[in-house]
């Protein structure tokens, strides 16, 4: 048995984590920490764990951790994850951190998009938490940075396609759409139900943070420089998140390569589902750690459209986090993460 | 291993019954059978299924049935299922009726509310698939008729009281709140999406026909004949019920009576959930096979309102038919029904 | 012309009673005040409102208000209400106030149910402000106390059984269900779209506040002390209450008595359609100042069922309050209402 | 007074155009047709028109449209509006046709997406329903071919950039989000609440019908051929269209330019609405004529980014075919359309 925690636990990730954590094999949560909920139940904050979960959430103590349990989930802000990851990591455990703190391998790109980074030494020790991308790095690792969910959907969606050279790489533009849990349990004004219910908006057009990882990790599979436009959207659901993206295909591409390519770089993935022709819907993923990806090639045009969905708090959060626990902790990248997603 | 089938598989019913013996440890699915689907496979139908059930519908066979599997699902249209189940019950095989048609002890009282009852001699050997009041004649049985969704919610919240004699029984109100997936995955204008978002309404006011096996169930708890004022509502979600309970408390009762009555009444039920005043949301149970049930006190008027959730599809027809097939096979009520709520 | 002022015009009353007065004919609009907005246009604060409204929102001075409009519409919380109506009222202004502080006949059951009343003289004034009850106290009255969103919708499903003496008064049960708008556009947890997407609650389950206005009104009707139970829900939709009442009909009452007792009442009602058995649904007065009521004899318990359905925005508050205007103004009652509902 | 007649007026659209011209100021609705529901009363259809009309449905008759109206607006399917139209423009009516039957110049082009074309002759009569772009042909026509919902937005959206050559016009991509009503209120499980509610999907990708009118627009409007990708997907809401347009920047354009060219282009356009950097969300436009423009330029990658929303049953098809009449009446483009939009 895996021994875990989870620091910063009160929040949409944290709750998913504990459901996905109660139903794994190997896995045992012992501690769940909230600064502001430090002594409440979480089956009195969450009624729906009773019976699931009988922890208090507690103050985050790195010493109790790193006698009680083996790997840690960080599911803190930005700059927070900074001043604790290395706490628990110095200790000897294993960290998958959710935020963006540990994703990037240079900090100069995470400076530019956020703020100046404590631990820069840190960034060449963390993997960039992808499986399909990773796997092995994972295994290796004891730092995770678990990707953002954005960048989840539209890395899948493009990577196969920019490693078989068949789009051109300046051509990239993902449209991409977000259920609401996305922007997390926080109030806001943006996440008000009659602010969100009967409507639809984009937001952070063109300078949303998740931009700079999904550009590092294709231009690692396209081994060169990609820019991409990003544009993200919220829609009123609460969970899910569908990429659409485009590219121009490169002269000698055509929709039998494109479908051999994805077929190709997926023939091993168990959380990837590819669907041709037949687009997919985030229905059918809701509650589960796949990416389904369907694509169809616009002749008229010379350009590819790949639709790509996840369920942003399970293979955009807190289900990938548990697939690299299990990468880390020697176990089946898939252990834990079995059930079906919920219908209708 | 229980072998099983579902006849009539391919609605919301039907799928939340793969969804679910998909996780059950000791339930294998060998057939499902649809009349209009027949020969498609079910992750073509379904595309949330892939990797979890490579079964196609087939045409319903008794013969094939009764070689291939110990338990069948009837998900049929009231009237076609009786037609099917003596079929299969003379064979030799268990059935979970999800119809009304073996739901009632008396044809007559099936007769005013449906239609003429064609097999009226088997209502004596079927049981009323609700464990909390019938769990030991479910496990000695061979045929359960499985509770409607807004019966099990309104039982559920009213039995304790009547059978500790603490509410006047002429006095009981049920007003019931349902998501669309109640309604079924046929197509009619209610549950079209632009009638439904952005509003709410009442059906059926006082003609109902869940309203005779509720007062059936409610009337051997009570010792009297219980005639109650049902209500169902729609809302614009796809799963859950809240019915919202109205009963004058007797001379003597108080609120710590009705608490001591529901405590007592399900002191051993795996799937009820006591909230007390902290009256509970949908949401809390959405995904499960809770029901999670709270109340309160009027004191100026001498009231007590009971407030129960279920999930509609699950506690209100797949997974209590699933725990029904667990009593009838000698299972563990709960096997197969572990996993948490989805939240959010 | 009428010119008017709208004080705490940045929630969603005030954008509503924005939208409203932007069509009426004879309304002129010339101050909105808000306290945390005070400098900022209102179509930048709501960009629908661009083109149709260049004011900006002011600290609310009650000399300027005094020398620029005829009328205020007070949209202020409970407490600050009682604080500001008098400056307004002192300086000869007509006051619609859509807190509950002028609700009251009593400043005994307000102060029950809220808080001290600073100002309980003036409440002899004060005249409630549902025009079906009080018509012509309204038109002489300079001080209007706007009634509550459920308030409406149970009054006026049931005052006409009241008032013909066809329902026991005692057995008054009135289960109502709102959109989310109704908690206002403050912040907290209970509107977060994900808490309430998706699901369905019972809230203040025999405590809301709203019960005292409903008692005291049904009173003045029945002639007798009335009583309530009474239970608000939260719908996941923006706009809309519908409540089902509950009565036990008295000896010789019967459907069609029922019916006459309706149409008797609202014989000059412009803005009560009745529907008789085929209820309403809260989609066919979306937007509208309607209140829509159906009813259905359940002859099996004696008891009547009534679904009343209003826009609680609309008739629920800000509609309501330009009906009060129109007539404390010598205007008809239905001027600027007059635009059909919102469908689909 | 305009006299007027809807024919094929029982789906969203036709209710839509009631619900406009019910507070048009000079047009009177004097006929509305239905195969289905004639005989039956509107406000029997649809509850919330009632005390707004009191017409009943009919079945088309050329002869008396001919004789009571002056206009008529054919809300029929395509196919059904080219046997239709001939009729009552041959009897010297005018025609608003909300099909895509009269939206082409070249009869070719309309083969394509859709069948042959019956009456190829009349397209050199019929004019492109878009106000904006050919205000002073409609007011001349007798013949109006009223745009496609996605059409507008994805128009109004690239004209003025393409008019001002300021983007590579083979670098356009549409983008497009529509609510459901915009698939109509027939039934199909694609609009079934369920399949709907909490998911996001693409559908038609590369193959939607509305592609060739915004070629043929927006070609006119550049000089020259242009070829747009277009994808459109379905937003779990009744009502809005948000298109997001993506377009490379022409070497000297920038952001200046840009802001330039949209308030060059709209100046005189009452019912646009520049947003700037503050991109528009839907619901700023709902219930109303506006189509809000806003727009980013993305200056890592050389891009412009351009959002705009509408009304899908208003600005895209209703609200815009009652601008057509006005403009073809002699009467002000905004007569009838001067209500705020619904908020929230």
């Amino acid at each position: 048995m895996v021994r875990v925690a989870i620091v910063g636990a009160s929040g949409y990730t944290g709750i998913e984590l504990i459901r996905i954590l109660n139903q794994h094999p190997q896995a045992e949560l012992k501690i769940i920490t909230s600064r502001v909920q430090s002594g409440m139940r979480v089956d009195e904050y969450y009624p729906a764990l009773r019976r699931h979960c009988d922890l208090a959430f507690e103050d985050a103590d790195p010493d109790r951790l790193a006698q009680e349990v083996d790997l840690v989930f960080t599911a803190l802000p930005h700059q927070a994850a900074m001043d604790f990851v290395p706490e628990v990591l110095g200790r000897g455990l294993k960290v998958v951190d959710l935020s963006a703190d540990y994703r990037f391998q240079d900090a100069k790109v995470y400076e530019a998009w956020y703020q100046p980074h404590k631990t820069p030494e840190l960034l060449s020790q963390s993997v960039y938490g992808l499986p399909e991308l990773h796997r092995e790095e994972i295994r290796a690792s004891k730092l995770v940075g678990n990707p953002g969910c954005y960048s989840t959907s539209i890395i899948l969606a493009t990577a196969p396609l920019l490693s078989r050279k068949l789009i051109r790489h300046q051509s990239l533009i993902a449209d991409s759409k977000s259920g609401v849990s996305g922007a997390g349990r926080g109030l806001s004004l943006a996440t008000h139900f009659c602010e969100v219910s009967g409507g639809f908006k984009a937001y952070k057009v063109a300078e949303h943070r998740h931009t700079p990882e999904i550009e590092q990790e294709l231009t690692r599979v396209a081994g060169e420089m990609v820019r991409i436009t990003f544009t993200p959207h919220l829609v009123p659901m609460s969970r899910g998140i569908l990429s659409t993206v485009y590219a121009e295909l490169l002269d000698g591409a055509n929709a039998s390569l494109v479908t051999d390519a994805f077929r190709f770089f997926y023939r091993d993935a168990p959380f990837v589902r590819l669907c041709g022709s037949n687009v997919p819907t985030t229905l059918q993923v809701r509650g589960s750690n796949y990416c389904d990806v369907g694509w169809r090639v616009d002749e008229r045009t010379g350009r590819v459209v790949i639709v790509s969905v996840i369920d942003n708090l399970t293979r955009g959060a807190s289900g990938q986090s548990v697939c690299n626990m299990n990468l880390m902790c020697g176990l089946s990248e898939e252990l834990g993460l079995g059930a079906p997603p919920w219908q209708p």
